[in-house]
């Protein structure tokens, strides 16, 4: 597939068969996130790939309860109604974790200090999505839990900070196509 | 070009010719950011597209100062090492911005609160970068600022947060291939 056909036309996912995903593709996906960069080359990012239906249900009950305390902390109504049925359904969760002391320079700058192992896990996880989307999958970057709880259920260190899950599976249907503001709306020229 | 041929290729690119780069081109790769995933859809981005010499100049200056602090208060003596010579050539830095209020859920979770708009801005940038690729354009995702030199300017509110300068031009030589830990050493399967 195309770059800038990947990059156009992957979307969220949220209905997924119970199909099992081949391991090479899982693979290839994994090695699509490995080639993300990162401050000074430092590689801040660990995968657990969770295909175990127990760990899954536990995921799930972690997430629930989850939405049921945002819901409540935000007041926003929109969350209740935010569907984890295919929590059930997704056959592979990739949960990506952060090494923080893995950042780089910007350990020590003044503001938003040792941040950078984030953003590149994020873009791991981009580059993920990508790749899944090239071999005809479906994925969701999924936050919807507490760090704690996902520490517990998949026994991920003090040491290490979990971003996201990457809900990856084949698609029951076509994706949402859902819009984006022209870039000249968020642009300026200097 | 082929999505994974993207994604295994592109490398950091710190050598660049200083010829200018086609407005289309530009477009071309804001588009690509403007198509990464965000939470709730927020799309929580902005970008300036800096040609001006005299703010590349500022800018210059300024990625010179944190440096020096950085090496101070690190005490890493690579820091002092790192050139910064391709600042005085790079045609083209786009500044990304975040969007903090522009973050989902997640404002509300325990740990790590609101961060979903960086993790949003990064997943954008690495959809930079590679179609800067794509495009046969190098790219450096670039961050030894410190976010109030960068705010002041390129006259960015406080109510925005400077992620990254993306330099973009057309690479002067080939790209120093940095190698990566195979994904197996970084991934449990459960």
């Amino acid at each position: 597939m195309e770059l800038f056909d990947a990059v156009l036309n992957r979307r969220s996912c949220r209905k997924f068969l119970a199909r099992p995903i081949r391991e090479e593709d899982i693979s290839r996906i994994l090695e699509a996130a490995s080639w993300a960069p990162s401050p000074a080359n430092n590689q801040p990012w660990e995968f657990i790939v969770v295909r175990s239906p127990h760990l899954r249900e536990r995921i799930l009950a972690a997430a629930e309860s989850c939405r049921k305390r945002l819901s409540e902390r935000s007041g926003w109504k929109w969350i209740d109604r935010y569907s984890l049925e295919f929590l059930k359904e997704v056959p592979v969760l990739i949960a990506v974790s952060g090494i923080p002391e893995k950042s780089g320079a910007d350990l020590f700058l003044e503001e938003g200090a040792g941040l950078g192992y984030q953003q590149a896990c994020a873009a791991a996880i981009q580059n993920m999505l990508l790749a899944a989307h090239d071999l005809g999958l479906g994925t969701l970057w999924f936050s919807l839990f507490e760090k704690k709880d996902l520490r517990e259920i998949l026994g991920i260190g003090a040491d290490r900070d979990p971003i996201a899950l990457v809900c990856l599976g084949v698609p029951s249907g076509p994706p949402m196509k859902t819009p984006r503001k022209s870039p000249g709306e968020k642009t300026r020229y200097l």
